[in-house]
């Protein structure tokens, strides 16, 4: 698969939210709903971005601040910033390049990736573009288990074989939340669109249910993953795993018992539990239970610079961008990825020196503290 | 009276809310003012909302949740899931079928019932209808004392001989609230809508009020309920009694001593005192003073499964809702009903299974702890 | 003068904010300004309700109500109800019969009075209209000490002549506010509308400021009062003085020490300054600091009964309601002054017998806890 | 250069919100956007107003005023008021007589002024015009170091010898914040406008940068002022420093140890860092951390004469208007200048007797105080 042409970016789009807006006049409303909806009332979605908000950073000044920069280091690499991408599914649903061009323009910016299980382009073509970029960031894979253990390790394998660094296993998704947006929209992949990772997966067989039983609990959760998942995922792999969708601390120790690589504070961006806690708001607590032992990373309403450091004054040690990739993706393809993160980077480099942080070291709990 | 056929759903309603917008567009206003209005302002029927919303619910992940159920008991019965119908009055002002439509929902969908003493239906057609289905839940008769004593009780052994379960003495409307939007609308029952089970009801005797003495205080008040009538309702019937409408834990806690089977902590959804607070707010405060001793419910604002989790955390043994009912009435008769009551059951499911919750036993207070 | 004649109510007016609403479409934009604006930005002026609002009523349920009533006493009087008019200046910008339609109408509800110095009907004549009613409430008559001493002590004799039983001295308002609606709208009294108890003044020769005087500091403030005014007054007068405005408790001690008859906690309805606090939050802290010596009345914002039951139990022996008069005044004169009070009154009986309370003794700090 | 003509103002202005709306009807949106707008999402921006509007001020009353008045001291020197004119570049974006008008005005008004280095008249011709006028409040020189220590140097004795009395180090800006309102609207200084001081200035050589450094961290920070310049502009002055744009309390602190004159608690009216704190937030922090060593000024939302009392009651010395005075620069040159200053003070006289406070030195946090 060739490299992506570059396309112009609309006019006027100096920010990411101009990039939602812009993205809002391009796609079409079933692919809008499945990408900017949340769950229920999306009162978590709101809050994930007024939370960071609501966070103040009060700057020193005057400081020393010429050779500065935004490294950090995290599973042993060193990152050229601190913002990778999130996964999102079947991101051909907003460009016909897909999740090729997200990772082409990820690997041109230093950022590192996280590739979804439902991406619509096979998780195979997407190693092959990035991992010979010099510049790149860490490629990781993201892992729903299937029904069928059989396919799910050989998911696991074929992203070892690729050269993916690390899995991500999505503990926040036992089943969909309820996405009234999509069901409204009566949401469906278009011809063309399916998870490219899944092709041959068998439909699993139906199960029989008593009367009274429900066909949540005794059907479809017999596929959620649980901590014995992880168990058996790390006996069958070398690869670090990461734990996705953690919001209490009590989880994050146990995370941390149980051997996880690292932890990603994450509500899902607000599509599965509908008031659920901002990420913003519970992600001091999260770092502070895990004693330093894993990295933790955060996503949910990351929009600016600042909500990066805001994020890195907490505890986190990277964050992830979700929704802003699509939009980029929806409004120029790989050109408008990497503006996106190109936007992101230089807020948070500007962002450090007017608060005076030199290094991503110097931000601490200090630059939040108002009272 | 036959069974209701079965109607058809307006589309696009895939929750409460969606049920309330569409049945803004069938009911009159005349109707609609009165479902959808509350007292005064309107502060306490919005805070009702808010509050479930302005909780937020930190989840497990991970945990093992095949062969979860919604299973919970109340006073000594075992109910499918904790919703049950609050009462409502003449529900003939929204669809022709009225209570036994949704009385006959309710059964299909396990959901407990509690029958208006203002029910356009007579108690017993209810109970005919109801008592046969094997899945249906508790039906219980809400009761207001009328003026005469003679004629209160004859209501009590009609529910009695019905075969309803329970009495529900409602505590907290000694008169109307200053329902501002029905008077602007001037609201009145139609022709063909009354009090089905006051038929034969005398209208009291005027009382002669001397100068300065008060239409409500010397006159009107003398119909309210006391304590005192909950002795007397004890000594005349064998059917537990619950107290609806407590929000003061000192109310709870007299209601315990007096013999109370439950409470129902409830401000009768807005419509009696405006700034009355919601009934999140001072649910905790009111299971703490019943220390156990009776099952506490609740109703106001509930319109989410989520929103029915978070009760439960709080210490409620069931949910109570009003007037998504009378919206699903409105859109659909029986078949509305049923939808509501799926959607807040299967959302539930969903919350459950997003929070990690086995059980409803599994729900407490560290699912809303953010702090 | 006589007995002004009875007009009709404007239709679908069913509380204080509905005569509100209609007296905006009658009053012309002129005297709208006067009446309804505030000072600044009208910070304290929506403070003041919204503080109400927030004000959360947790009831008690089933207690004995019959035979409870509103009164209750001042200075030495019982009162049919502890609402009373607020001293507001030129009433006959908002109707012909001006003070008079006000008075007339607060005497036949019992409700007592302030009159403004600036009333547009001299304070004889309102007291002749008021003083043979039966049903009456305290007449009191609000004092401006004006820049001539003998006139100010005549103002006081004339009062004291006609029968009026306290004067209230204003003490918040040693300058005007800034009032930027008026200055906006170019407020001015159009013709036949005047202070008429201040007919005769003479205008008070000019100062001559030296360079870099202030107008303010140097010339206008000479007229303002100041506590050796309170003692002066004192010395000339048998009528018990009550100091309106008190917001700071350190002046209610004060005023206690100095002997003041009683405090009126008032922000002048948000019309001085803005952004001092609404009158709801600093109540309980200005009647901490009487220790019970002297009674506290309120005003600010109060437009429901649940505004006057929370004023109670928050300390206060009475309310003043003040714009609420105008309007209804505009809507109907003596009718609609009438139709206010009863509105207002009615609420009030609704909220004790929704809460609890057999009399306006059994309000007490209780009811507005909800921890 | 001639005195400014005087110009008419537009009708129905009558406080600093009325000229920003007028002035938004005369300037073109290039100017607008350049004054206007904040960094990022504005929050900085409004949270300047808000924070202000949200501080209450608890009068006391009957207090004697006669003779008080807003005289304070700074650095030395009594000022007829505390409010100043802060550093705004480019005026002439707003009116043709730009800086010249406003220091006119300022000088008529008895107000403070601190020039920008990057005026669009010349800080000579500023200072002939100023320097006369008997009535003037103190007259400063804000200063932005310069690539080229020598212009810088330069600029510092040009100051110094027109007459100005103080320099004002720019401690906030190392770089510009991120401007999206300017770079949506495609900001550009028009032809005839442009930073008259730095006439001649040459333009910086073009660094070289390896691969993988940041042209702001490696380039443009080279150019920013730290405390070490702080210390070589102490030893080329005569002239007192203060130091501009203090959040911290530890940067306020190590100013004093490090022998600045003076502080200005600001954030540079929400124009570099967004989520910065509002400075009303802390600037009481600030005051304290000083200890009383220097004067502390704030800028940042004040636009009601409250405002300027609330932040002396904070400790602060006396206050800047940078918005307001460009507002009414557009409007009518010197007149609006003139008007915005005159209304601002009126403003805060009657703050002052509407609140009992006699002399400035009366204020105190006892004015904010309402629990």
């Amino acid at each position: 698969m060739p490299i992506p042409a570059l396309q112009a970016l609309p006019p006027g789009v100096v920010n990411l939210q101009d990039h939602e807006d812009a993205a809002r006049q391009r796609l079409d409303a079933n692919a809008w709903a499945y990408f900017a909806g949340g769950a229920g009332d999306e009162i978590t979605l709101r809050a994930n971005r007024s939370a960071w908000d609501g966070l103040t950073l009060t700057p020193r000044v005057l400081r020393p601040l010429v050779g500065g920069h935004t490294r950090c280091t995290l599973l042993g690499r060193t990152l050229a910033h601190p913002i990778m991408l999130a996964p999102v599914a079947f991101q051909r649903l907003a460009h016909p390049d897909g999740e090729l061009a997200s990772a082409y323009a990820a690997a041109m910016l230093g950022a590192g990736q996280v590739l979804s299980t439902q991406s619509s382009i096979a998780l195979e073509t997407i190693a092959q573009a990035v991992l010979p970029e010099p510049t790149r960031g860490p490629l990781w894979f993201q892992l729903y288990p299937q029904h069928d253990r059989g396919f799910t390790l050989e998911l696991v394998r074929r992203a070892e074989a690729a050269g993916y660094e690390a899995l991500v296993l999505t503990a926040d998704a036992p089943v969909s939340g309820a996405r009234d947006r999509e069901r409204r929209a009566g949401f469906r992949l278009p011809p063309g669109v399916e998870a490219a990772n899944l092709a041959g997966l068998a439909v699993p067989p139906p199960r029989e249910l008593a009367p009274g039983q429900s066909a949540l609990f005794d059907a479809l959760l017999h596929q959620a993953p649980t901590w014995d998942d992880l168990a058996w995922l790390q006996a069958h792999t070398r690869l670090p795993i990461l734990l996705k969708g953690i919001l209490h601390p009590d989880d994050a120790r146990l995370a941390c018992e149980l051997g996880a690589a690292g932890l990603i504070c994450s509500n899902h961006g607000g599509r599965t539990l509908d008031t659920a806690p901002a990420t913003a708001r519970v992600l001091a607590r999260i770092c502070a239970a895990t004693e330093g032992r894993v990295p933790v990373l955060v996503d949910g309403g990351i929009r600016r610079g600042t909500d990066v450091l805001k994020a890195l004054a907490l505890g986190a040690s990277a964050v992830l961008v979700g929704r802003p990739i699509v939009w980029g993706l929806a409004n120029a393809g790989a050109a408008g990825v990497a503006h996106v993160l190109r936007l992101l980077r230089d807020e948070l480099e500007i962002a450090m020196a007017l608060t005076g942080c030199h290094t991503l070291a110097d931000a601490g709990p200090w630059l939040l503290d108002t009272q």
